[in-house]
């Protein structure tokens, strides 16, 4: 049984997304980042950072979101959600979760929090600068389905696609949102189709985005 | 046969190191940054990013040097680099690979290149704002050796202590570099006694940290 403290909309989606595809048991805890339930002393002890989502696995409090998908593929291999160990795809695998952890979070974390990378005198450029990251990676990734790619790392569905599924979804109400690439739309689409995100969003609360 | 594009000092060195301590065969090909050479339009073609470092592994290049450092843990399974599927250190091991990516790793970015997160005119705000992250993320890592543990994960040397120790050798001439903190001090110390470290900065013709 897995616990996992979630707000809605987070980086708790796509892990909180991947334990209902898998069918795994979990419980669900709500910490309202709306009312700041993030920095409360209790929330503090279990995640020092502060931030969603927590997953407790074996009574012991994990974080980061792209960790905990990694972890859970691992866990539940039988579900095919990740290149075993020495398949061909597994360094394109390595390299695209390490380039959503680091190049695509910090730049939404950059869009969503401008205050934080230079103070709130300079939230204009800060996410200026944000922004023109974010498209140059959805221009990457569009380039990347432009051969007639089906997922991430070709056939297989792996927790890549639920990640960069989920990261696409925090630019839908940016100037130009990830759908608006063709390519990488059509892939949106793709994935948008899937039942387990519909219930996620269902669960979590959330109606945009999801189509209709 | 690896092939490893470097360039000295950045983040090609903790690939380099694990290559040379593993004793795998690879080809060092000098990407000077300081002359720019990254963004030639030949070596864009090998890393869109025009960063270092970039391994070819099989014939094909690959980025991020989290991923390449676990990429090679995997391949060379018997030097014992990674906790193993399935092993308790697992969650530990991927949770703290993913917070050195998008939390230290960026934050080092906004330090050495202030002038990207919100422009040139704001680079004194983000310079202050990078080391805060910083300094927060050491005493994270300090409090981790608090207990006398021997390296991140325990008693296995893994690449997790390549990478940390990576990311704390450019902060060597910060204001309080990670060396100051008793705990995280005494650990560097451990990791710049290898043998394989000295002989990375020689190679790479680094002469200052390594200590006499």
């Amino acid at each position: 049984m897995y616990k996992l403290y979630y707000s809605p909309g987070t980086a708790a989606l796509a892990v909180h997304w991947m334990l209902i595809e898998m069918n795994a048991p979990f419980e669900l805890v709500l910490i309202d980042i709306e009312k700041g339930a993030q920095k409360s002393a209790d929330y503090l002890k279990l995640n020092p950072d502060g931030r969603v989502p927590t997953l407790v696995v074996d009574g012991a409090p994990h974080f980061e979101c792209p960790a905990l998908l990694m972890l859970l593929a691992e866990r539940h291999s039988e579900a095919g959600f990740a290149p075993a160990i020495g398949a061909p795809e597994r360094a394109d695998y390595l390299q695209w979760m390490f380039y959503c952890a680091n190049t695509l979070q910090p730049a939404f974390r950059n869009w969503f929090y401008p205050d934080e990378a230079a103070g709130a005198e300079n939230a204009t450029a800060t996410k200026a600068r944000a922004r023109a990251i974010l498209e140059d990676g959805f221009a990457r990734l569009d380039a990347r389905f432009g051969g007639g790619r089906q997922f991430m790392l070709g056939s297989q569905l792996t927790v890549l696609d639920f990640l960069v599924t989920m990261l696409t979804r925090w630019s839908r109400n940016m100037p130009k949102p990830a759908t608006a690439w063709p390519h990488l739309g059509a892939y949106i689409d793709r994935m948008r189709a899937m039942p387990s995100l519909r219930e996620v969003h269902k669960r979590e609360g959330l109606t945009d985005w999801i189509g209709g």
